[in-house]
């Protein structure tokens, strides 16, 4: 039996290889990679094709999608704009948000869906440890799957799957573990390239979920504050 | 007293042509325009150039989104896919439909949007001569209007204004006429670059708006069908 196709949006992080791995149990992963302009991009690309060099997945598409530097507003891409440091308990929306971010990604997910005939979008968000960003939240996601819907051809069943949205961190790496992805090819960290900062919200948030998954996370580190 | 800011996706085609002229009653307009690798991406690129000293318009944004074109499915971006001839009584999707175009153009506008503080996004999508690309009804506006509210920072209000999408195109024409919006420096041919093909979708629909309209179309034709 042939596995319907689905669009796998994958930064390289650890949330989007988690749920690389959850998609590969119903559907046939096309890989999707978007770089737009963040500090990290070399670094995240290359962990881009380790996954799906690791999950022997071909089916592989990488956009730019730098136009989003040009509008700036972040400090994942805007140098000018200092990176936050991290804060796991702050409720404000951190510098590194890039304005309406996930909405450009969903829909050249979406463009290429349906010239490919997916069934599905997946996108690794996660409302609860994503710092806050507006277009992390389900209601989002449920919202842009009206405008799919009223948007694409009749013929196009398309709709965007978010199965890590409402876990906690730790479990998202404990599930990674369980379903064998190569959480040790990810990246995370904001900030550096070579090794990851240890400081940065995005490090701290990975540190801690390892931390509470009871894992050792095996990339490097220039500092490996303990976050509990 | 100052006006508020609105971003208008202005392509150099008409509608969106005789929507910034509506928009500037309102709003002070910054221009964006996305080249999405179509065929006739450089004259269009001219006529928003055109269109914005017109108006003396600075604040412009040049967006390259010529993923879409990797992407393909379209006779618009793909050569290898024949430009439909015109046949203004199909009810189907015409070859020219760039799966989910106007989501990943909205994204961007709302992106900039969100950054300039600019509390509009204008758009010239017309439900009734647009071929019936899916993206162009206005149940899709309204949904993702609803993906903004939800997908953008609590400070940031922005709406999708569609001014022209419940009008017949020869309404466009005279609305056009009426504000003094600059027809002549705008560009319709799916075709060519030099002089309009004629027999396009698009120049068929633009013609008989202006036949209708009671208007001679200023612009250059290769041939010029009479379309009633």
């Amino acid at each position: 039996m042939t596995l319907p196709w689905a669009v796998v949006l994958l930064s390289g992080g650890l949330d989007s290889c988690v749920t690389a791995a959850m998609a590969r149990k119903e559907f046939q992963p096309a890989f999707l990679h978007l770089n737009y302009g963040q500090r990290t991009a070399l670094r995240e690309l290359k962990s881009f094709h380790d996954i799906a060099d690791f999950y022997g997945v071909t089916n592989r598409l990488v956009v730019s999608m730098e136009y989003l530097a040009a509008i700036g507003g972040s400090s994942l891409t805007d140098a000018r704009i200092p990176v936050s440091q991290a804060n796991l308990t702050a409720r404000t929306i951190p510098t590194s948000y890039v304005p309406f971010r996930n909405a450009n990604m969903l829909s050249v997910a979406v463009s290429w869906a349906e010239v490919i005939g997916a069934h599905a979008v997946f996108i690794g968000a996660v409302e609860e440890d994503s710092s806050g960003y507006p277009d992390c939240r389900k209601e989002f996601y449920d919202a842009f799957n009206t405008v799919i819907t009223k948007g694409t051809k009749p013929s196009t069943h398309v709709r965007v799957v978010t199965p890590v949205i409402g876990m906690a961190k730790r479990d998202i790496v404990s599930t990674g573990i369980e379903l064998g992805a190569p959480l040790h090819l990810t990246w995370s960290c904001y900030q550096r390239e070579d090794t990851a900062c240890g400081v940065c919200d995005s490090c701290a948030l990975r540190l801690r979920a390892f931390s509470q998954a009871g894992v050792e996370d095996a990339i490097p580190y220039a500092v490996r504050p303990k976050y509990e």
